[in-house]
């Protein structure tokens, strides 16, 4: 059953598309609310519901989503969302009718002395649709499992653990991680080369300062991942990106160089490296004295069938390979790990220092747990089959309405390529804008010095939104799309 | 009633002056073990002492503790060690007798299977006695309040916790910072002016980024301080200190410059910033345009008296205010604060990024919890107890066994200062590492370009050693102290 309350943002196109749009996510509700931590979960309710009535995006006589499901999309208590309803009826915010449901009342009036209480407290402006690739669905935080854990690690901690740390990261976690990674992407390595960093960035950072010489990297890849490197003093080399992933017959042969790779899937572009590249970057490696790089930063989310193992496990001595939990769990938790080759480890700890001063002990015992226990596995099994389903809805309902703009990339992770004409990247990511959804153009990837052909595209991450809000994202991603061009279906 | 088992690393010395030292903390324990976190507490503790008594810490006879006082000291069941020590007597490691109770055995020989397994996977190793000012007792960090909150938090937090985090850190935290620090520090802010870091060096870094121009320093501090500034290319410079703390009319005049201070208690030599400079060094501020960094490192512990309040309530705009929990709860959980002028947010923000990279939301929400509920309080209080003893123990030790040294610095925070006669001190710190005994000189502290003259003594860290370890590590404390001087006493 389907509740017929209207996307607040484009209540007519909402209304003409709507049977299809909401697909298996239940309640058909994209009505983005967001919460602000402040006070009790009623209050917090009220005060966003208030916000959205104040700034237009619950227009008067729109119909509000029934307790249960907002209650449930919210993961909040359906009495605290009664009770919410309830008191905004009584302010006069709402009004509730037998039959026809909660609905926003006619003229709505905000009280000046809250408005200004409001606008001093908000934080940075969120779109009301996000479909940028930066992070899994933060509602899926699988809370209990982790509390459970979190107990466990907290009782069997030992009184050093809350003392100065060990800069390495604490032994639970990279024994955890050894077994793990072993298994789950044929890491091979020890506890002793494990290093736990506050995430990917960091671990570049720290790795980079030890680099000589440029880093090859990726024609297309994140802009802030190359900043990183050239703030240390490297200079990023840009390699060609064709149908078998990156050229890697492309890094300087210079010695000791670097390259930088996303073999298991490359970012944004989608795809792996071809099996004769991944021997052809080892064997640069050995033969120049190279180092490789590896962000495994999805390595996790393979749909179709099992993932590619990590390019790691080929030459643990020339491949660093790193991982986070940034987009498996959250990237809230800023842990991450980077798996050294011995002879690195010394350098990295020197850089790093004589202390832990990065990554809270709490959250790293919480984690080893997590990850022995094999809660970490079973979260990721269940957000395999969420994420699936998420790029089946995306390229069915593509494939449904812009059958002319063809979806790359979607054999893994949490985002996909939709290949835009010529002369469209722009004008569709600016038109997104316009209904507040947020997503990357493929230029904003593109390393300024390639040289190969540009591509143009959009870049539509389908974790980010949280599952209410996700049909709504894709109506709006619909409505962005350029025409298919004359001539075309 | 006290136990009558020895000091494993100077059984001699150790028995001569028992009756004094062990002083209030119950059982006189010191023998320090350290749990490794891997597996069960049983198999932990077991390996714990089967690497005591073969690397010799424990010598053929020693008697263990009571299954009691090691259980509390180590925070495990009574039952955990009982049992531990009943499978070491019959693995032949110990021996047990009714009414002399467990002993360990002549001839306790190691397997050497077992020695490799364990060297392979020892962390750095850590002093027999620590007192460093480093870090807090570890073994009283508050465990089931920190989890209380940390249920808590988790059960009232919104979805978006879990999702990119706002680089100034979570609104929940800086709330409770803003009335909390309001009333014990009197700082003066609103949450907008919080950004939330990785501890102090990890804020300091930050600020130092946006730092025009040269930063003063005090002529004793921490040299690791001075690094993070200068590797962001600002030079320092030492400011002399007297009986009033920093001479702040060195600050160099020229405009736009910063002045790095520790008003509330001078680190290491103790001692709050005179009245008379802290308005000086306002009005230095003011006039100049200058920006003063109030390193608040240990605000909270002051023993005899209200502490000093915070110098940034005397002028918001001029000061930034920074404080972490290294100190009052743990060094391990890695959260710190900055509290900024107006002017200078933005500017911090932009080299934090425009996403929380640093700290873990979940260490966050706990923290925030921990102190809007009193528990961070409650904490405080019953560390300053704990600390208060430790001092009174270590000056009264002083004052009995070498009269000849002047404690100084004791007014507050977590070490003291002895004052060595000339040309003592490195003598002195070598006697202690001698004993596995880990202190600081004073000279350790000291600005290279310093022209004040050049003190003496040992920075002794109280806080450092678990409960059952203060009372033989100030005993090998007080071996490592030079003799009274010819005529003296």
């Amino acid at each position: 059953m389907m509740d017929s309350w209207v996307n607040s943002t484009d209540e007519t196109a909402r209304s003409a598309t709507e049977p299809n749009v909401a697909g298996e996510s239940g309640s058909g509700a994209d009505l983005h609310l967001e919460l602000d931590g402040t006070g009790s979960r009623r209050d917090q309710l009220m005060r966003a519901l208030r916000e959205s009535i104040r700034s237009g995006r619950l227009t008067q006589g729109t119909r509000l989503p029934p307790y249960r499901s907002l209650a449930t999309d919210l993961g909040i208590a359906r009495n605290t969302v009664a009770d919410a309803y309830a008191e905004l009826v009584e302010e006069g915010w709402l009004t509730s009718k037998q039959g026809s449901g909660t609905r926003v009342a006619p003229r709505a009036v905000p009280l000046e002395s809250e408005r200004s209480r409001l606008s001093a407290r908000r934080s940075p402006r969120r779109p009301t649709h996000d479909l940028q690739p930066s992070s899994p669905d933060a509602a899926a935080f699988p809370r209990s499992d982790w509390m459970r854990s979190a107990r466990r690690a907290m009782t069997n901690a030992s009184n050093e653990a809350f003392g100065v740390g060990d800069p390495r990261g604490r032994v639970e976690l990279r024994d955890s991680l050894v077994d793990y990674l072993a298994r789950a992407r044929g890491v091979r390595t020890k506890p002793e080369r494990i290093v736990i960093c506050a995430g990917f960035a960091h671990g570049l950072r720290l790795l980079s300062t030890i680099l000589d010489g440029a880093v090859a990297v990726e024609s297309y890849g994140l802009a802030f991942h190359r900043e990183i490197v050239s703030e240390t003093g490297s200079p990023t080399v840009p390699l060609t990106i064709d149908e078998h992933g990156a050229r890697v017959d492309e890094i300087p042969d210079s010695g000791s160089g670097t390259a930088l790779l996303t073999p298991a899937h490359q970012y944004p572009t989608g795809g792996p490296l071809h099996p004769e590249r991944r021997s052809a970057v080892i064997d640069w490696a050995r033969s120049t004295g190279g180092l490789i790089i590896e962000d495994d930063y999805d390595g996790e989310f393979r749909y179709d069938r099992e993932p590619v193992g990590a390019l790691q496990g080929l030459d643990p001595e020339r491949v660093v390979y790193m991982g986070s939990v940034s987009k498996s769990i959250s990237p809230a938790l800023r842990i991450g790990w980077m798996v050294l080759p011995e002879r690195l480890v010394d350098d990295v700890l020197d850089v790093k220092g004589p202390r832990e001063l990065s990554t809270g002990v709490t959250g790293q015992l919480t984690l080893a747990d997590f990850v022995s226990f094999g809660a970490y596995e079973r979260h990721l099994r269940r957000m395999r089959r969420v994420y699936r389903r998420r790029r089946d809805l995306l390229t069915g309902m593509i494939a449904e309405r812009a059958p002319h703009i063809r979806v790359s990339g979607i054999a893994a992770g949490l985002h996909a390529v939709l290949e835009l004409p010529p002369d469209t990247e722009r004008m569709s990511v600016t038109a997104a804008r316009r209904q507040s959804l947020e997503l990357d153009g493929l230029n904003a990837y593109r390393h300024p010095d390639s040289t190969m052909p540009s591509r143009e595209g959009l870049v539509v991450g389908y974790g980010t939104p949280p599952e209410h809000a996700f049909s709504g994202a894709l109506e709006a991603l619909c409505l962005a799309l350029p025409e298919a061009p004359d001539g075309a279906d």
